[in-house]
């Protein structure tokens, strides 16, 4: 897979999910990102600005392209292992690139200890959602499964509490999250399905107060990571 | 300015804030946009879905495509006569239509009394910011203004509280949002402007947690709008 623009190839480098295999820089880049692939043992290649831009999927290399590795996936293990009170967001049938980034990097600002996602029916972490993420998917743990319900199941057995985020439950701010928390997102449009809702332990809401009534799924994600936030203290 | 898609068209017909002048419909369109278009006189011209497909900008107006008046903006003080206790955002420069569309969505859902945005150096309504918004856009006031901190000391003299939502401030949970407020968001990567900053009667942040250390502009606002919602209860 490939990577491209300062910011996301800076957290490549430094990160434990994707290794870089070699960087094309552009002439006269700056050094701090060089230093560190050299650092790390990765091969640096220098060429023309011009070049670049034909290398490029999306013109946005800023003079940075990284050959890494895909995501390395981790195990709901691995998340449960990460803190005695593990925060895990878990996504169903998420298939827009940009929310999924967009709550990777969510995730990452609110430091949740994993993601959980869907084996199918859902984005897998591509160069477009590492992009969108800001470079916070190098630094999160995200576990795909193959099967959402099962997921759910463990977390219960590992006394986390799940809730779905979605319009008829009760709200968010009413609920106590401050124990081992689970948030479990969907697709925008369609919302969590019924039988993984069924699974979960409650529902919660956001206020909706206007006609129109849909927040876009990464920022109702966003809120409701940060009211686990604000009442873990 | 021209809108597509079923969601769009319907809010734009209910909207105080665009008028559509015309309407196409693909033939067999479903009835409900079709009538309520016809009970506001608006003049509805069906055709064959492959000339629709040839008129869209985006391939994704779903059998509706209308011709509307340019966005009609209101003025401060429609804002601030909306409510005893107004609740409002000021845009410091935001440029990505996407994330503009998004944050006049989640205004729209925690009940935001009105938008004032830049005649410079930012987004208008455009019809991609309409259609991002979801059709909320025809629901919330929106002030375009001159200068942002003149509008700053307008709102300051009317009683609100004007808060710069930004990295260096004190943790917006701890900050008394209760009454009059404006939220000041800035442009992703600048920021608000240094001047602007000053202007505010106080700095709130968010509370990050991770590596990366940065929340995409308008999940950052849903974020801080929705903690406004809680602390009003």
């Amino acid at each position: 897979m490939r990577i491209e623009g300062r910011n996301s190839v800076a957290e490549a480098l430094r990160s434990d999910n994707v290794t870089v295999n070699s960087l094309i820089c552009e002439r006269g880049a700056d050094g701090g990102i060089i230093a560190l692939a050299r650092q790390k043992g990765v091969k640096v290649t220098f060429v023309d600005r011009a070049v670049m831009d034909k290398m490029s999927n999306n013109a946005a290399h800023q003079g940075y392209i990284a050959d890494v590795t895909d995501f390395q996936y981790c195990d709901i293990d691995d998340i449960l292992a990460a803190s005695e009170q593990p925060f895990v967001v878990v996504l169903d049938g998420l298939n827009d690139p940009h929310n999924f980034g967009s709550i990777i990097r969510s995730c990452e600002c609110a430091g949740v200890d994993g993601i959980i996602i869907a084996r199918n029916r859902q984005v897998a972490v591509t160069d477009t959602v590492l992009r969108i993420s800001a470079g916070a998917a190098a630094h999160v743990r995200i576990a795909r499964v193959a099967n959402i319900n099962n997921a759910v199941k463990k977390l219960q057995d590992r006394g986390v509490w799940v809730y779905a985020l979605d319009m008829d439950g009760k709200e968010i701010t009413a609920t106590d999250l401050t124990g081992a928390v689970a948030i479990v997102v969907g697709a925008e449009g369609e919302g969590i399905s019924p039988y993984t809702k069924k699974c979960c332990d409650g529902v919660v809401s956001l206020r909706l107060k206007g006609k129109v009534n849909s927040l876009n799924a990464s920022v109702a994600c966003g809120i409701a990571l940060y009211e686990v936030v604000r009442q873990r203290g």
